[in-house]
């Protein structure tokens, strides 16, 4: 079968590879959706993950199921499924102590174009069919639902990490596409003011969209000074980041307040240290509380997910601002998001 | 001063009483919207809470000081003002615990037409001004406003009970103002599904509005059966109760899956015992966890509500289906309470 | 081979039964020894799971793996395993849920001497060897290890439930082996008085070596009374039922202070309904919660409790007032169990 | 009335000053037994609050009421009470979002020997008598006692921070009093191994009395291999830090699971910023918490941990390495905690 690959730091392109085979409870999938990360872009041009030979990219699709394996009871070929990112072993130690993302050690729970080959093939393979596919819903346009592969749980987990509280004060940190969704996630959990800090149009408009009562741009000036001036001095309740680098927690832990919390889902690919102002941080004793995690993925999460966009109180086809068609398009995606022009949030590849 | 109280059980009337007294914490407080509520129904003519001579009723109020004590720090006469329906002690163990509805012991922190007069007079006292009130934010609508005393707090505090998530399913039992507001709260939350039961046109349509996908008639048929039939015997998350009564508890734990939990804010006026149906609960074992309690009130919380209307992100008005204006039209607001008309949710009396 | 089963309701007897088959994820475990459980007693001669016929009995057992299936990876023939007596799908929306005990329906994660033979039997068989056995430690006596299966992640739980935090005043109703290990779980979670409500001398004697600091005779006047009295009024912050049937609840909430939780871990065997006392409930306002549940099984919790045996935090030993010798003597530790002489606490069987 | 002193930074001596002035929530106290914290020799000798003049030290103290304001309800002169080092205003915001300790601003719950004179001298004042004092119970050593003011409250929060469960496998950072109490604590919560980190044999003894079961000494090697060694390379489910600089923080990260926690109680003095490993912290992803907070004061803590001495669950006694008697050898206890002898944990003085 075909696929599209890194072949090796910063190098790209098609390849042959065998189709996966399919274990006693695995499921084979052919892709309908995919979109690329910023993550592959990461992977492949930064080596973020390490050098990799041939392995085949990507990790958001939807797709339909064309083989399952001897003991898959919940799913048949045929069947449209959403297929997270993150595909835990739920038998795993770190399943049964609810961190299920780090199924086999730290960030192990995530596979696709990590571990193994991904989604941008003629079909992927997905472990533990039951645990980890979801039906797609009738009616649901598949490039919106790619965005529950990875975009929706992650924003969204940035929220739960910040535990946002009905009338929360909430900065969030980046506006791309999981930023927007760590957006439009506050405004879900009830928060009230939403600060949001970015500075390209197209990403603004959007985040006003999905609840922000404010944007903070970081080209007109410091952002903790932003905040503070907006909170008159005192600061917020809680803090998402969804984007910059190792030195963005430093400011977070500025603007927030004693007893505030800080959620962080954007990956930090470079830099020893994430520093944390002794000061501000109320040396050691200011209950400025800092979390940070990778998605949670699998079946329910994806059910879950899955009814915001059915019942219509989540718009993720907002985020879709390059739609492609066919799989020989897939490269052209994947170089879009390389090449972030001004007025992409995400593009997706329909592939049928 | 002059106010509209409850003279017995069974009684109510205009009378004549000293303006309260303002120790060295408090506020003495002139209305400028209030709102009558079932329970002032319930306590004058169900005697919900015990024979009451001459109490001032009401406990829902936007106002202005008039005077505060001499260790009041925060406010000054001529700020306009929230005032909770609940005005805790905070420095009691209760309110230490994380309970400050209970100040004193269990539903103590709710003073205001229960322990001493309510807002239904041309001044009230508010204990611990700091503590207690909130700053009205300009540009708010006082009647709007008046929402956040009681019905917006009581309904959301449904939702923080049950600890809606993400992609929930959730059934909301009643949907009088209270109930409404628990719709409003689960969908503020990030419930997927909400199924409203109810059955009055005008709650139906403002369900709607307020996020509900669903509605459930119990007119048509038992309601555990209608919602197991449209969850496919599964049964949902969670389930705010805010109607009904003793017998209530039974539907909700039949209709919970085993994980799911219940979140009570309606109150019990009579009944002997709340019953819990052996079996569905899994004989004691099956996880259905069952939460119930009183607003919690006071000033931050007042503040973080009152931020979801300034944000536009919750439309209170929408519970007003009746406008008074004019102190004397208080007799009349209650009234309509009492008869309830088939299209009441909610009448506001602005004083001014 | 052959194992003691349940013939019918109120039968037991030796039968001969093929060995179990093992799949690809299973283990076949041969029993080093075996406890009795109340729930044998219950589901014999009081049949409460319903009619069972020839099903061999028993779920708390340490073993020896003799068999495991092809895709296990961590556990082979001879490892000494303790067996939890909740065996989940880990993989099952329920356990993704962060309720394994339930995966698959409510209670289903119960699986021995319910759904499939128990652990009376020359061999048993264990679904999910990997997700839900645990090595038994070096130099654990294997007598002591069994009360690992049920008694201490029941009792354990009970206190989970209530949520027991430094200091709390602690009421455990029932000081059967479930109970003493609820008032040895609320003494390792900080509680500071533990009330044990019992009257068997043997229970009471161990009760104070687990931690409890008062002795509540029911036959001594009435429970509530005594724990109001005790408490000068005011009620204690959780109380763990342990013992006792579908009123005791009444008790343990008029027993609880406003904020307060109970756990209960007693399997209600009959009864209709379980009765919440509406006024002392607070009128469905008074924040004592309620929480209800099958104890955590699997792995992980098998191995966190066993390290509190092994590091001699918790002495279970103290539990096993009878030790038996010999496969044969199943018969006689479960007629025991059900006669429950005045100086039985929990037999045990050990077959090697 | 006469105090012992900081004069200025590095200078400490007695003094005279008027005796406090009793609000009308207030309470005058009169010590009955004192300690010296290590944190008055950090205020005194590094500066560690800034510039005081004139300021009495201490924090540490049980006492006797001789005046209170008019608006107190529950104390009269008289009355022996253990008083918190953290005494909030209650009724402020934060002490509303469950912060009390950072009530009028972050750390600002903290006022003795901070913002006001401290317990040192003849006389000493208590805001908010009610809300912040707690009766000594009965039969209670007042030396002992005095460990309830900060040495357990402190360490038990590292605990409460770093939410240890049953069987967590514990590293505790540092072996004075206050990581003493760190070990009691998760001793008492449940914990299984616990690794104390220290070296002086008189801690060292007194760990393993409070529940350690293992020592690691940073003498013998770095601590993150002595830990990942003991722990086959797998880390601990929490640390509690009481101990070390803002260097310590990069170690706790790398000892930890992800999804484990820190709950750190150590007051940094110095150092620009606590540094997070990015690599062991799963590059922003790893669920690796992070938690630090000063410790809860007021009444209802104080009621609460007095239960746990009174009880005999916790003999705090065992930190009181050296006991003086008088008025005037506070200067010598203080002087002792300054030059800190091998032999010392915690110095007391009793003052009758």
């Amino acid at each position: 079968m075909k696929g599209y690959a890194m072949l090796g730091i910063g190098k790209t392109g098609w390849i042959e590879k065998d189709r996966p085979q399919c274990g006693p409870l695995d499921a084979i999938v052919r892709p309908i959706a995919i979109a690329p990360c910023t993550s592959d872009v990461h992977t492949v041009w930064e080596g973020a993950l390490g050098d990799r030979h041939d392995m085949i990219l990507g990790h958001e699709a939807v797709g339909e199921v064309v083989e399952v394996g001897s003991l898959v009871r919940d799913f048949k070929p045929g069947d449209k499924v959403i297929v997270p990112a993150i595909t835990p072993d739920w038998n795993s130690l770190e399943a049964q102590a609810g961190y299920s993302m780090h199924s086999g050690g730290m960030l192990a729970g995530w596979k696709f174009s990590n571990f193994k080959d991904g989604v941008f093939g003629e079909f992927f393979h997905v472990n533990d069919a039951d645990g980890n596919l979801a039906l797609l819903p009738d009616g649901l346009d598949p490039c919106a639902a790619t965005m529950l592969s990875d975009m929706v749980p992650t924003g969204f987990h940035g929220v739960e990490l910040a535990d946002v509280q009905f009338g929360d004060t909430v900065v969030v940190i980046g506006i791309g596409p999981v930023g927007l969704m760590a957006v439009a996630g506050a405004n879900l959990r009830g928060a009230g003011h939403i600060y949001a800090v970015g500075s390209r149009q197209v990403c603004v408009d959007v985040a006003r969209k999905y609840g922000a009562t404010d944007i903070v741009n970081y080209r007109e000036g410091d952002i903790v000074e932003q905040i503070l001036d907006k909170t008159h001095g005192k600061g917020v309740d809680k803090v998402v980041i969804a984007g910059g680098d190792v030195n963005t927690m430093d400011q977070a832990i500025r603007m927030l307040k004693p007893g505030g919390r800080v959620g962080n889902v954007n990956y930090l690919g470079s830099g020893d240290y994430v520093k944390i102002p002794r000061i501000e941080w109320g040396c050691g004793m200011g209950h400025k509380s800092i979390n940070a995690g990778l998605m949670p993925g699998g079946r329910l999460r994806m059910e879950k997910l899955a009814t915001l966009l059915e019942t219509g109180k989540l718009d993720a086809s907002l985020l879709l601002t390059h739609r492609f068609k066919g799989f020989e398009n897939i490269e052209a995606a994947l170089m879009l998001m390389k090449q972030k022009p001004k007025d992409l949030i995400k593009p997706v590849v329909l592939l049928e």
